[in-house]
């Protein structure tokens, strides 16, 4: 995969958040499958079912949840909440009810954010029973004492997990692990940017021939990692790289959560990408905390897998609430990031190690024309600095991800010199025993 | 030794720094006994008398030195400078003269601090026979021309190097060091803290089961660690620990100095305490310069024996003046430091390597009681974070202590995780082969 | 080599600057013989003459160049640019020629400087045949429409490349080799100040015994080292230090660049330099752009040797223009540059491992004579931590370079505290087997 177009993705990708913002998601359920079926319109998924009560590593699958209808209503006969107007309403996996409760009842099941007075906090309760309502602070110090009807037409079931999958062939079968959650009900930049970024990724690298394999988990958030992991325990030797993707539209800069590694490939590339780019960007240690890099990276399995977001989880306002709309999500940042991740994997495919075939003294480049008399872009000074490193690192200890980190070169420019380099014999390619 | 009870700890430190104060101390004799004997009324103590000319090491033991009396008397009969008034006006080691002499004489065995004309400084001249008075500049610049009579009624003769020994034993010969010099006259901060708190964790160790055995050196300074060194050295692959300590009164931060070989577990367990707590503390490399780490640090011993202090010895005003008096002393910083050095020995203590029984994937810890539903103290957010921290990092090659550092966690919530975890077998102690 | 005398060197560099300063040199041709004979009288020099067409490495020696005479005349007859006023006006390697131009013609061959119109710039046509003038902008916007007769009488062909080599035998064929280029015609700084003060210590170093073997290179860049490394690669590993010299006399701090190893004890011993000196400096990485070093460095041979230089090439407007001249150059700043040179020489020669004979507890120095009674100038604090640092630090993994960087004193002060230390029997050397 030389380079990736990104022409009109900007489009696509919000378009489809647009689609999937009112579906009511949950770890299980109709949502997921009404999403998934969304997503595989743009990306061949494979859809995969798992029944309630499967054994998964330490956990066992759940009971499936899907909701009809979620109100309260008052003694007047008023809808004063009600699921059909945002699914955020409803504790998410709230068991059916229906009963009277008078005020100080209902106020233990009702959840409100005092700070963000207008917002409706997300909640779920997925392995504890119980059920609940959010709503917006001042909606809830209006209400006064009275008898509420409470109705969840709810099931909690024997039904499925259910999770999708890209898997995009390479020469090679070691692969290039994505993962992006699909749990969340109608929130945008967490986690419907991340599913969307992925999409499209997918999209792209279904009509391209690429070097690695690669895999595009769309999963619930912990038991989908977890369930999928389970699954798949013996072909895991095969992911050379991973990424957990998610909140890929707000405005901050990027972090990267580093594997637990430390110094896995994948990190050195995504450290040196920014390291050498103009994107805001902050770079985090692993630990223990955070999305579903805590399954792939826990230390029974240990994998090569890093985290990619902006913002950070838990530490914007909007977070969990019903402030992470569409309006939340800007636009030219979520091209940005799916721009961002592409680089990365351009830079994956393309690190190779070479050996510098004249590697005593420097090769004279002007004889070969390597030296300024070329017009165009190659002639410029940074591309002669490229040619330079290249050879001056090509000793067989440095891939050309070294070589960009070490010179603070831009990755392509460095790709560029080792294809000059290579047309002229420079360089041979090191076959590395594995 | 699970945790150390402070109580009252506060006022047995100063008192004992009261009662010790007025005695003149020296590298040896009665003064020394005096003290020792005091301190075994704390803390067991054995008494060790090495007689003069004891060869240790490449030194030998020094002549006993006592004194009885001692003062200069101007014409009139009248006492100018006074032993019996501040022990700090003898030169230490002063040889026994009985002469009269002009004030020029005089001159050449004064010693003042013009900078602190109020302050008597302290000086010794252990190793080079010599006699002199110290006084505050602001009376020796009093003195005038006239017939002065010196009288050192002191001895300098064939005796003992006293040193007494503290020894606990654990449930492993295995054991943690700690030394403080005890040869300074009436100087506070400079050695009496120091003395004082080894003298009161002696007292409370010997009330615990510990796991570690414990050691305690009461010694003069240089010639007294010498001395156990060479009389010990076939027992010295017991230290696993220790610490020197001294100048644990005054108001500064605290500093700690690495042990020569600079990654000894003393040295992670006193850099990762001083990092997760909010005591005020600065790091500092090893050097040959100090205290008798420079005799544990010597590189044919090569021990893992740091220091830890408060100021630093010659760095600031009142070091070896008269202004290191009790009223130099903060006792609020006295317990702390003491509450610091029972921390590193809590640390210590428990710092083991477990193993994840369950490293696939995380644990449900939800379905073991471990997740948010418990109530009371264990509810919080940095225990939940512990308990994945101390999981994830259970791998065989982190004990406790690495993931206090590597977490930023403080040891105790570390520690009370790993019970919990212990508790539903998702631990097991790693033996290590030794 | 004990120590090296700088007396009357000051005025030894600048007037061999002020002699070589006016002949015109290129990379090759009679400037060059003209220079090295001048060299010559101050050093004991092997001349290399090394035929037109040799192949060296991946590179042929080139055609001789020689220039008698090279002007522009305008249509009177008037001279308006003239290669006897300044050397720098014509584009050195320049092919003969001799016709009219009108003024667009003769333009594609001017070369000025706008941001500095009264400088003259330096141009060079080495491996690409093409003639020009170089000449102040105010000169060149004067210029009219007009018929211009330009005649470069010059000779482009077979003939030698030369260069200089002094050579120093110690007891060890070991050596410190010292490299600068000597193709720039009248420049000061660069690269003047290097031959100079490559020349003076040649010099010196011929009146003394050493116990490393010397050689130094007076050679055109690139080319130049090309063709001696391939000349001389059976004869590499002999090569334990290398220093590449130029740019000696201008104001700025001085620039170690290290070498490609990054942690040659060259790069330790003059990193060792600055870290202890007053002399302000900055430490560069390795990079493949650059002097000679990016020969010597190219990953085929990857020796042992560094960059220094005060100023960086390229990164001062007078570099590479007529303001590159004798008044550029800070006498003083040229003569500490000789010394810093001397003073890493010092410390090459110097650096050896010991044993503390007496490595349990501190030896008593007092006994010995070393504590302090000493008068002179070995009774300082400075020399009393040396004696502490050496001998903490003989146990056999750390020589006196190493001592001198972990404790932060000077190399000298260090040394003497080793002498002392080997005179009482306390240290012993290492025999390393290699």
């Amino acid at each position: 995969m030389d380079q990736i177009q990104h022409s009109d993705q900007s489009t696509k990708l919000m378009s489809l958040i647009e689609e999937l913002y009112p579906i009511n998601r949950s770890i299980t359920g109709d949502g997921v499958r009404k999403s998934l079926a969304i997503l595989k319109q743009h990306v061949p998924l494979e859809i995969h079912e798992i029944p309630t009560g499967t054994k998964v590593l330490d956990w066992e699958v759940p009971k499936e949840w899907n909701v009809r209808e979620a109100w309260v209503k008052n003694s007047k006969g008023e809808k004063i909440i009600d699921f059909s107007v945002s699914n955020l309403h409803l504790l998410n996996y709230s068991v059916p009810v229906h009963k009277e409760v008078d005020l100080s009842e209902l106020k233990k099941h009702l959840f409100t954010l005092p700070d963000h007075p207008t917002w409706i906090p997300y909640r779920t309760s997925y392995y504890n029973e119980n059920w609940g309502f959010c709503l917006a602070h001042n909606d809830y110090v209006k209400l006064k004492e009275d008898r509420y009807e409470v109705f969840i037409d709810s099931e909690l079931s024997n039904g499925h997990l259910t999770y999708g999958e890209f898997y995009h062939p390479g020469e090679s079968e070691e692969e290039f692990l994505f993962v992006t959650h699909i749990c969340h009900p109608s929130l945008a930049n967490d986690n419907l940017t991340g599913m969307s970024v992925a999409a499209q990724l997918g999209a792209l690298l279904n009509t391209k021939s690429t070097r690695y394999s690669y895999r595009i988990l769309f999963l619930p958030v912990t038991i989908g990692a977890i369930t999928w992991l389970s699954l798949n325990e013996d072909r895991l030797d095969r992911i050379k790289f991973g990424l957990v993707l998610s909140l890929l539209g707000d405005k901050g800069p990027f972090h990267y959560k580093k594997s637990r590694r430390g110094d896995a490939l994948i990190d050195t590339i995504v450290e040196t990408y920014f390291q050498n780019s103009d994107v805001e960007s902050e770079l985090l240690e692993f630990s223990p905390y955070g999305y579903d890099e805590r399954q792939f990276c826990s230390p029974g399995f240990n994998l090569p897998v890093g985290r990619l977001t902006r913002a950070l989880h838990g530490e914007f306002p909007e977070y969990h609430t019903s402030a992470d709309d569409l309006t939340f999500i800007d636009q030219k940042k979520l091209i940005e990031s799916f721009e961002v991740i592409s680089a990365i994997i351009t830079m994956a495919e393309n690190d190779r190690t070479f050996l510098n075939t004249n590697p005593k003294g420097e090769p004279q480049l002007g004889r070969r024309g390597l030296f300024k008399q070329i017009g165009g872009q190659h002639n410029t000074k940074e591309f002669q600095m490229a040619l330079l490193w290249v050879l001056n690192l090509s000793d067989g200890e440095n891939s050309l991800v070294d070589i960009a980190k070490k010179s603070g070169l831009d990755f392509y420019i460095i790709n560029m010199a080792t294809q000059a380099l290579l047309a002229v014999n420079l360089l041979r390619e090191v076959e590395l025993i594995k």
